[in-house]
Protein backbone atom coordinates (compact mmCIF):
# COMPACT_ATOMS: atom_id res chain seq x y z
CA UNK A 1 0.00 0.00 0.00
CA UNK A 2 1.43 3.53 -0.73
CA UNK A 3 1.89 5.70 2.32
CA UNK A 4 -0.46 8.66 3.07
CA UNK A 5 0.56 11.71 4.65
CA UNK A 6 -1.32 14.56 6.23
CA UNK A 7 -0.11 17.89 6.00
CA UNK A 8 -1.85 20.24 8.04
CA UNK A 9 -2.51 23.18 10.66
CA UNK A 10 -3.02 22.73 14.50
CA UNK A 11 -6.95 23.93 15.26
CA UNK A 12 -7.82 24.22 11.87
CA UNK A 13 -11.57 22.03 11.14
CA UNK A 14 -10.21 22.10 7.32
CA UNK A 15 -7.20 19.79 8.37
CA UNK A 16 -9.69 17.85 11.07
CA UNK A 17 -12.01 17.06 8.38
CA UNK A 18 -9.67 15.06 7.01
CA UNK A 19 -8.34 13.47 10.12
CA UNK A 20 -11.38 12.06 10.62
CA UNK A 21 -12.36 10.86 7.11
CA UNK A 22 -8.92 8.88 7.86
CA UNK A 23 -9.65 7.56 11.20
CA UNK A 24 -13.39 6.96 10.04
CA UNK A 25 -11.98 4.53 7.16
CA UNK A 26 -8.91 2.76 9.52
CA UNK A 27 -6.12 4.24 6.76
CA UNK A 28 -3.07 4.12 8.55
CA UNK A 29 -1.23 7.92 7.75
CA UNK A 30 1.21 10.18 8.89
CA UNK A 31 0.24 13.47 10.51
CA UNK A 32 2.50 16.70 9.66
CA UNK A 33 1.86 19.84 11.40
CA UNK A 34 2.79 22.89 9.23
CA UNK A 35 3.02 26.32 10.87
CA UNK A 36 -0.11 28.41 10.39
CA UNK A 37 2.05 31.24 8.46
CA UNK A 38 3.45 29.19 6.63
CA UNK A 39 2.98 30.34 2.29
CA UNK A 40 6.14 28.28 1.44
CA UNK A 41 6.68 25.65 -1.00
CA UNK A 42 4.82 23.24 -0.34
CA UNK A 43 1.45 25.03 -0.73
CA UNK A 44 2.88 27.35 -3.58
CA UNK A 45 3.80 23.99 -5.05
CA UNK A 46 0.77 21.57 -3.98
CA UNK A 47 -1.98 24.16 -4.13
CA UNK A 48 -1.35 27.54 -5.62
CA UNK A 49 -4.92 28.42 -6.57
CA UNK A 50 -6.34 28.51 -2.71
CA UNK A 51 -2.61 28.60 -0.95
CA UNK A 52 -4.03 26.58 2.00
CA UNK A 53 -3.75 23.44 3.68
CA UNK A 54 -4.54 20.68 4.10
CA UNK A 55 -2.69 18.38 1.48
CA UNK A 56 -2.92 15.20 1.21
CA UNK A 57 0.10 12.77 -0.22
CA UNK A 58 -1.09 9.19 -1.47
CA UNK A 59 2.17 7.93 -2.71
CA UNK A 60 3.10 10.40 -5.78
CA UNK A 61 -0.61 11.53 -5.67
CA UNK A 62 -1.35 14.48 -4.05
CA UNK A 63 -4.86 16.22 -3.40
CA UNK A 64 -5.83 19.36 -1.45
CA UNK A 65 -8.85 21.57 -0.74
CA UNK A 66 -10.59 19.12 2.09
CA UNK A 67 -14.13 17.92 0.97
CA UNK A 68 -12.24 17.11 -2.35
CA UNK A 69 -9.84 15.11 -0.29
CA UNK A 70 -12.78 13.15 1.72
CA UNK A 71 -14.57 12.75 -1.94
CA UNK A 72 -10.74 11.24 -2.97
CA UNK A 73 -10.58 8.83 0.19
CA UNK A 74 -14.25 7.87 -0.55
CA UNK A 75 -13.69 6.77 -4.38
CA UNK A 76 -10.12 5.03 -3.26
CA UNK A 77 -11.14 3.11 0.07
CA UNK A 78 -14.69 1.88 -0.12
CA UNK A 79 -14.36 0.66 2.99
CA UNK A 80 -16.49 2.73 5.92
CA UNK A 81 -18.37 4.20 3.30
CA UNK A 82 -18.94 8.36 3.92
CA UNK A 83 -21.44 8.43 1.24
CA UNK A 84 -24.88 6.76 0.31
CA UNK A 85 -25.42 4.61 -2.45
CA UNK A 86 -28.21 5.84 -3.89
CA UNK A 87 -27.86 8.66 -6.51
CA UNK A 88 -30.56 10.69 -4.46
CA UNK A 89 -29.31 10.41 -1.34
CA UNK A 90 -25.95 11.31 -2.29
CA UNK A 91 -27.32 15.00 -4.21
CA UNK A 92 -28.72 14.97 -1.30
CA UNK A 93 -25.40 15.02 0.82
CA UNK A 94 -23.89 16.88 -2.01
CA UNK A 95 -26.07 19.74 -1.23
CA UNK A 96 -25.50 20.33 2.07
CA UNK A 97 -21.54 20.02 1.75
CA UNK A 98 -22.28 22.74 -0.62
CA UNK A 99 -24.40 24.52 1.74
CA UNK A 100 -21.50 23.91 4.70
CA UNK A 101 -19.06 25.19 2.25
CA UNK A 102 -20.77 28.16 0.94
CA UNK A 103 -22.58 29.46 4.35
CA UNK A 104 -21.52 28.06 7.31
CA UNK A 105 -17.70 29.13 7.36
CA UNK A 106 -18.74 32.32 5.52
CA UNK A 107 -21.19 33.52 8.52
CA UNK A 108 -19.27 31.74 11.50
CA UNK A 109 -15.98 33.76 10.02
CA UNK A 110 -17.53 37.15 9.47
CA UNK A 111 -19.13 36.94 13.19
CA UNK A 112 -15.83 35.83 14.41
CA UNK A 113 -13.85 38.65 12.63
CA UNK A 114 -15.84 41.64 13.10
CA UNK A 115 -17.11 44.48 16.10
CA UNK A 116 -19.67 46.32 16.60
CA UNK A 117 -22.77 46.72 13.71
CA UNK A 118 -20.90 44.21 11.43
CA UNK A 119 -21.05 42.11 13.91
CA UNK A 120 -24.37 42.04 15.11
CA UNK A 121 -25.69 41.60 11.76
CA UNK A 122 -23.39 38.66 10.95
CA UNK A 123 -24.91 37.10 14.36
CA UNK A 124 -28.17 37.39 13.08
CA UNK A 125 -27.11 35.77 9.68
CA UNK A 126 -25.38 32.89 11.30
CA UNK A 127 -28.73 32.51 13.70
CA UNK A 128 -30.56 32.25 10.22
CA UNK A 129 -28.34 30.20 9.17
CA UNK A 130 -27.80 27.78 11.53
CA UNK A 131 -31.93 27.88 11.77
CA UNK A 132 -31.86 26.17 8.18
CA UNK A 133 -29.93 23.62 9.50
CA UNK A 134 -31.60 22.87 12.73
CA UNK A 135 -35.17 22.81 10.36
CA UNK A 136 -33.61 20.84 7.07
CA UNK A 137 -30.69 19.28 8.16
CA UNK A 138 -30.34 17.65 11.52
CA UNK A 139 -34.60 17.37 12.05
CA UNK A 140 -34.61 15.62 14.81
CA UNK A 141 -35.02 12.13 13.47
CA UNK A 142 -34.90 9.91 16.62
CA UNK A 143 -33.61 6.84 14.51
CA UNK A 144 -30.44 8.25 13.65
CA UNK A 145 -27.57 9.52 15.59
CA UNK A 146 -26.06 11.05 12.26
CA UNK A 147 -26.57 12.44 9.35
CA UNK A 148 -28.92 9.72 7.87
CA UNK A 149 -27.76 6.81 9.71
CA UNK A 150 -26.18 5.13 12.29
CA UNK A 151 -22.49 6.30 10.98
CA UNK A 152 -20.81 9.23 10.83
CA UNK A 153 -20.87 10.62 7.06
CA UNK A 154 -19.97 13.00 4.87
CA UNK A 155 -22.25 15.85 5.79
CA UNK A 156 -21.47 15.24 9.77
CA UNK A 157 -17.80 16.18 8.53
CA UNK A 158 -18.60 19.24 6.47
CA UNK A 159 -20.40 20.62 9.66
CA UNK A 160 -17.78 19.46 11.83
CA UNK A 161 -17.25 23.06 12.79
CA UNK A 162 -20.18 23.63 14.60
CA UNK A 163 -19.18 21.05 18.06
CA UNK A 164 -16.45 22.71 19.63
CA UNK A 165 -15.29 25.46 17.03
CA UNK A 166 -18.47 27.43 17.39
CA UNK A 167 -18.41 26.44 20.70
CA UNK A 168 -15.07 28.03 21.29
CA UNK A 169 -16.10 31.06 19.39
CA UNK A 170 -19.25 31.53 21.29
CA UNK A 171 -16.87 31.91 24.40
CA UNK A 172 -14.59 34.39 23.02
CA UNK A 173 -16.89 36.70 22.23
CA UNK A 174 -19.44 36.24 25.07
CA UNK A 175 -22.46 35.32 22.49
CA UNK A 176 -24.83 31.83 23.20
CA UNK A 177 -25.75 31.24 19.85
CA UNK A 178 -26.85 27.66 20.34
CA UNK A 179 -29.63 27.98 22.77
CA UNK A 180 -31.25 24.85 23.51
CA UNK A 181 -34.49 26.03 23.21
CA UNK A 182 -33.87 27.14 19.73
CA UNK A 183 -31.69 24.37 18.10
CA UNK A 184 -32.81 21.17 20.04
CA UNK A 185 -32.06 18.81 16.57
CA UNK A 186 -28.67 20.46 16.39
CA UNK A 187 -27.94 20.19 19.68
CA UNK A 188 -28.92 16.65 19.78
CA UNK A 189 -26.55 15.98 16.69
CA UNK A 190 -23.90 17.92 18.35
CA UNK A 191 -23.98 15.64 21.36
CA UNK A 192 -24.04 12.33 19.31
CA UNK A 193 -20.85 14.06 17.02
CA UNK A 194 -18.69 14.90 20.27
CA UNK A 195 -19.29 11.53 22.02
CA UNK A 196 -18.46 9.19 18.98
CA UNK A 197 -14.85 7.53 20.10
CA UNK A 198 -12.82 8.80 17.04
CA UNK A 199 -14.06 12.71 17.33
CA UNK A 200 -13.58 12.45 21.33
CA UNK A 201 -9.86 11.38 20.40
CA UNK A 202 -8.98 13.90 17.42
CA UNK A 203 -10.52 17.38 18.50
CA UNK A 204 -7.80 20.00 19.78
CA UNK A 205 -7.52 20.92 23.33
CA UNK A 206 -9.95 23.77 24.27
CA UNK A 207 -7.96 25.85 26.17
CA UNK A 208 -4.91 25.91 23.84
CA UNK A 209 -7.80 26.49 21.00
CA UNK A 210 -9.08 29.34 22.86
CA UNK A 211 -5.65 31.05 23.18
CA UNK A 212 -4.90 30.83 19.71
CA UNK A 213 -8.04 31.72 17.92
CA UNK A 214 -8.88 34.72 20.76
CA UNK A 215 -5.28 36.26 19.66
CA UNK A 216 -6.04 35.31 16.39
CA UNK A 217 -9.16 37.48 16.15
CA UNK A 218 -7.10 40.20 17.83
CA UNK A 219 -4.57 40.09 15.00
CA UNK A 220 -6.69 40.58 12.66
CA UNK A 221 -9.41 43.32 14.23
CA UNK A 222 -6.46 45.70 15.04
CA UNK A 223 -4.94 45.69 11.74
CA UNK A 224 -8.35 46.17 10.29
CA UNK B 1 -37.99 6.05 -17.74
CA UNK B 2 -38.90 8.26 -15.16
CA UNK B 3 -39.70 11.89 -16.60
CA UNK B 4 -36.75 14.70 -16.63
CA UNK B 5 -37.85 18.14 -15.87
CA UNK B 6 -35.85 21.14 -15.65
CA UNK B 7 -36.95 24.58 -13.84
CA UNK B 8 -34.76 27.58 -14.61
CA UNK B 9 -33.79 30.96 -15.58
CA UNK B 10 -32.92 32.70 -18.83
CA UNK B 11 -29.74 34.32 -19.21
CA UNK B 12 -28.75 32.05 -16.12
CA UNK B 13 -25.29 30.07 -16.53
CA UNK B 14 -25.98 27.85 -13.79
CA UNK B 15 -29.23 26.83 -15.57
CA UNK B 16 -27.69 26.73 -19.09
CA UNK B 17 -24.59 24.19 -17.08
CA UNK B 18 -27.53 21.43 -16.31
CA UNK B 19 -29.15 21.78 -19.70
CA UNK B 20 -25.71 21.07 -21.59
CA UNK B 21 -24.96 18.13 -19.37
CA UNK B 22 -28.53 16.73 -19.80
CA UNK B 23 -28.12 17.10 -23.41
CA UNK B 24 -24.39 15.88 -23.80
CA UNK B 25 -25.81 12.36 -21.91
CA UNK B 26 -28.60 12.72 -24.39
CA UNK B 27 -30.98 12.20 -21.86
CA UNK B 28 -34.45 13.61 -23.23
CA UNK B 29 -35.96 16.25 -20.66
CA UNK B 30 -38.64 19.31 -20.68
CA UNK B 31 -37.31 22.55 -19.96
CA UNK B 32 -40.25 25.08 -17.92
CA UNK B 33 -38.73 28.68 -18.12
CA UNK B 34 -39.25 30.32 -14.57
CA UNK B 35 -39.20 34.02 -13.58
CA UNK B 36 -36.16 35.89 -12.49
CA UNK B 37 -38.56 37.57 -9.45
CA UNK B 38 -39.73 33.92 -8.60
CA UNK B 39 -39.09 33.66 -5.22
CA UNK B 40 -41.98 31.91 -4.98
CA UNK B 41 -43.34 28.23 -3.78
CA UNK B 42 -41.38 26.22 -6.04
CA UNK B 43 -38.09 27.56 -4.58
CA UNK B 44 -39.54 27.43 -1.26
CA UNK B 45 -40.36 24.57 -1.11
CA UNK B 46 -37.66 22.49 -3.03
CA UNK B 47 -34.75 24.93 -2.28
CA UNK B 48 -35.07 27.20 0.92
CA UNK B 49 -31.90 26.84 1.71
CA UNK B 50 -30.66 28.96 -1.26
CA UNK B 51 -33.86 30.26 -2.50
CA UNK B 52 -32.56 29.63 -6.47
CA UNK B 53 -32.78 27.81 -9.51
CA UNK B 54 -32.25 25.41 -11.29
CA UNK B 55 -33.82 22.78 -9.86
CA UNK B 56 -34.59 18.97 -11.60
CA UNK B 57 -37.03 16.82 -11.35
CA UNK B 58 -36.60 13.30 -12.09
CA UNK B 59 -39.86 11.88 -11.42
CA UNK B 60 -40.53 12.39 -7.92
CA UNK B 61 -36.68 13.14 -7.16
CA UNK B 62 -35.59 16.94 -6.78
CA UNK B 63 -32.15 17.77 -6.91
CA UNK B 64 -31.29 21.32 -6.83
CA UNK B 65 -27.67 23.45 -7.21
CA UNK B 66 -26.55 23.45 -10.59
CA UNK B 67 -23.21 21.17 -9.58
CA UNK B 68 -24.77 19.25 -7.26
CA UNK B 69 -27.83 18.16 -10.03
CA UNK B 70 -24.99 17.32 -12.44
CA UNK B 71 -23.32 14.55 -9.98
CA UNK B 72 -26.96 13.05 -9.61
CA UNK B 73 -27.10 13.30 -13.73
CA UNK B 74 -23.83 11.58 -13.64
CA UNK B 75 -24.40 8.55 -10.93
CA UNK B 76 -28.04 8.37 -12.29
CA UNK B 77 -26.77 7.89 -16.08
CA UNK B 78 -23.01 6.71 -16.45
CA UNK B 79 -23.26 6.99 -20.68
CA UNK B 80 -20.97 10.15 -22.07
CA UNK B 81 -18.89 10.33 -18.80
CA UNK B 82 -18.07 13.41 -17.30
CA UNK B 83 -16.30 12.68 -14.63
CA UNK B 84 -13.03 10.59 -15.35
CA UNK B 85 -13.17 7.25 -13.54
CA UNK B 86 -9.82 7.21 -12.09
CA UNK B 87 -9.81 8.78 -8.33
CA UNK B 88 -6.79 11.12 -8.58
CA UNK B 89 -8.49 12.27 -12.08
CA UNK B 90 -11.71 13.00 -10.24
CA UNK B 91 -10.34 15.02 -7.74
CA UNK B 92 -8.71 17.36 -9.85
CA UNK B 93 -11.54 17.62 -11.87
CA UNK B 94 -13.75 18.45 -8.02
CA UNK B 95 -11.18 21.03 -6.95
CA UNK B 96 -11.45 22.85 -10.05
CA UNK B 97 -15.14 22.74 -9.94
CA UNK B 98 -14.80 24.06 -6.62
CA UNK B 99 -12.38 26.87 -7.75
CA UNK B 100 -15.02 27.63 -10.10
CA UNK B 101 -17.73 27.72 -7.78
CA UNK B 102 -16.11 29.66 -5.01
CA UNK B 103 -13.71 32.20 -6.97
CA UNK B 104 -14.98 32.41 -10.76
CA UNK B 105 -18.81 33.46 -9.98
CA UNK B 106 -17.82 35.94 -6.61
CA UNK B 107 -14.90 37.51 -8.72
CA UNK B 108 -16.68 37.88 -12.22
CA UNK B 109 -19.86 39.17 -10.00
CA UNK B 110 -18.09 41.75 -7.58
CA UNK B 111 -16.75 43.33 -10.44
CA UNK B 112 -19.94 43.67 -12.68
CA UNK B 113 -21.88 44.76 -9.78
CA UNK B 114 -19.71 47.46 -8.36
CA UNK B 115 -18.35 50.80 -10.00
CA UNK B 116 -15.82 53.49 -9.24
CA UNK B 117 -12.57 51.91 -6.82
CA UNK B 118 -14.52 48.67 -5.90
CA UNK B 119 -14.59 47.71 -9.79
CA UNK B 120 -10.71 48.38 -10.43
CA UNK B 121 -10.21 46.30 -7.03
CA UNK B 122 -12.55 43.23 -8.35
CA UNK B 123 -11.54 43.75 -11.92
CA UNK B 124 -7.38 43.29 -10.64
CA UNK B 125 -8.99 40.26 -8.93
CA UNK B 126 -10.54 38.54 -11.63
CA UNK B 127 -7.11 38.96 -13.84
CA UNK B 128 -5.53 37.44 -10.95
CA UNK B 129 -8.16 34.60 -11.01
CA UNK B 130 -8.43 34.26 -14.79
CA UNK B 131 -4.35 33.58 -14.69
CA UNK B 132 -4.69 30.82 -12.17
CA UNK B 133 -7.24 29.30 -15.30
CA UNK B 134 -4.98 29.94 -17.79
CA UNK B 135 -1.65 28.66 -16.00
CA UNK B 136 -3.66 26.02 -13.95
CA UNK B 137 -6.93 24.57 -15.54
CA UNK B 138 -5.96 24.63 -19.18
CA UNK B 139 -2.44 24.72 -19.95
CA UNK B 140 -2.41 24.33 -23.46
CA UNK B 141 -2.06 20.67 -24.41
CA UNK B 142 -2.56 20.83 -27.94
CA UNK B 143 -3.68 16.98 -27.28
CA UNK B 144 -7.30 18.03 -25.61
CA UNK B 145 -9.58 20.35 -26.50
CA UNK B 146 -11.10 20.12 -23.44
CA UNK B 147 -10.08 19.56 -19.74
CA UNK B 148 -8.43 16.31 -19.66
CA UNK B 149 -9.74 14.93 -23.22
CA UNK B 150 -11.42 15.32 -26.54
CA UNK B 151 -15.04 15.28 -24.63
CA UNK B 152 -16.71 18.16 -22.55
CA UNK B 153 -16.64 17.17 -18.78
CA UNK B 154 -17.58 18.36 -15.64
CA UNK B 155 -14.73 21.20 -15.32
CA UNK B 156 -15.66 22.73 -18.73
CA UNK B 157 -18.96 23.10 -17.32
CA UNK B 158 -17.92 24.35 -14.41
CA UNK B 159 -16.20 27.62 -15.91
CA UNK B 160 -18.96 28.06 -18.67
CA UNK B 161 -19.62 31.15 -17.69
CA UNK B 162 -16.19 32.49 -19.16
CA UNK B 163 -17.29 31.41 -22.83
CA UNK B 164 -20.34 34.20 -23.90
CA UNK B 165 -21.10 35.74 -20.17
CA UNK B 166 -18.13 37.15 -19.45
CA UNK B 167 -17.74 38.38 -23.14
CA UNK B 168 -20.67 40.47 -22.87
CA UNK B 169 -19.83 41.15 -19.29
CA UNK B 170 -16.74 43.06 -20.89
CA UNK B 171 -18.92 44.63 -23.64
CA UNK B 172 -21.24 45.87 -20.74
CA UNK B 173 -18.44 47.65 -18.42
CA UNK B 174 -16.08 48.23 -21.62
CA UNK B 175 -13.10 46.26 -19.71
CA UNK B 176 -11.70 44.04 -21.86
CA UNK B 177 -10.07 41.08 -19.88
CA UNK B 178 -9.48 38.33 -22.53
CA UNK B 179 -6.51 39.82 -24.34
CA UNK B 180 -5.16 36.96 -26.31
CA UNK B 181 -1.34 37.61 -25.34
CA UNK B 182 -2.14 37.39 -21.73
CA UNK B 183 -4.66 34.11 -22.17
CA UNK B 184 -4.07 32.08 -24.76
CA UNK B 185 -4.62 28.82 -23.32
CA UNK B 186 -7.71 30.31 -21.91
CA UNK B 187 -8.97 31.60 -25.22
CA UNK B 188 -7.89 28.41 -26.89
CA UNK B 189 -10.30 26.61 -24.71
CA UNK B 190 -13.24 29.37 -25.05
CA UNK B 191 -13.22 28.68 -29.26
CA UNK B 192 -13.21 24.97 -28.44
CA UNK B 193 -16.59 25.34 -26.25
CA UNK B 194 -18.25 27.42 -28.49
CA UNK B 195 -17.97 25.69 -31.30
CA UNK B 196 -19.24 22.69 -29.51
CA UNK B 197 -22.67 21.80 -31.44
CA UNK B 198 -24.26 21.53 -28.04
CA UNK B 199 -23.01 24.50 -26.72
CA UNK B 200 -23.99 26.55 -29.96
CA UNK B 201 -27.35 25.63 -30.22
CA UNK B 202 -27.92 26.45 -26.72
CA UNK B 203 -26.60 29.51 -25.74
CA UNK B 204 -28.57 32.61 -25.19
CA UNK B 205 -28.87 35.41 -27.26
CA UNK B 206 -26.21 37.72 -27.24
CA UNK B 207 -28.42 41.09 -28.23
CA UNK B 208 -30.89 40.29 -25.29
CA UNK B 209 -28.73 39.08 -22.74
CA UNK B 210 -26.94 42.06 -23.01
CA UNK B 211 -30.02 43.98 -22.83
CA UNK B 212 -31.17 41.95 -19.42
CA UNK B 213 -27.76 41.83 -17.77
CA UNK B 214 -27.22 45.78 -18.42
CA UNK B 215 -30.56 46.28 -16.93
CA UNK B 216 -29.65 44.18 -13.81
CA UNK B 217 -26.29 45.71 -13.58
CA UNK B 218 -28.10 49.36 -13.47
CA UNK B 219 -30.95 48.05 -10.95
CA UNK B 220 -28.46 46.92 -8.45
CA UNK B 221 -25.79 49.95 -8.98
CA UNK B 222 -29.15 52.05 -8.52
CA UNK B 223 -30.16 50.44 -5.16
CA UNK B 224 -27.06 50.31 -3.51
Amino acid sequence: MEEVKLHGTSYNLFTYRVIWALKLKGIPFEYLEEEHSNKGSLIMKYNPAFKRFPILFHGEKVISESMVIIEYIEDTWPQNPLLPIDPLDRSIARFWVKFAGDKVYACIGTMYYTSGEKQEKAIKETIEMLKIIEEQVFIGDQENKFFGGEKIGIVDLAFGIIPHWLEIIEDIIGVKLLEPNLFPNLLNWVQNFKEEQIIKENLPNYDEMFVFLKNQRELILSSS
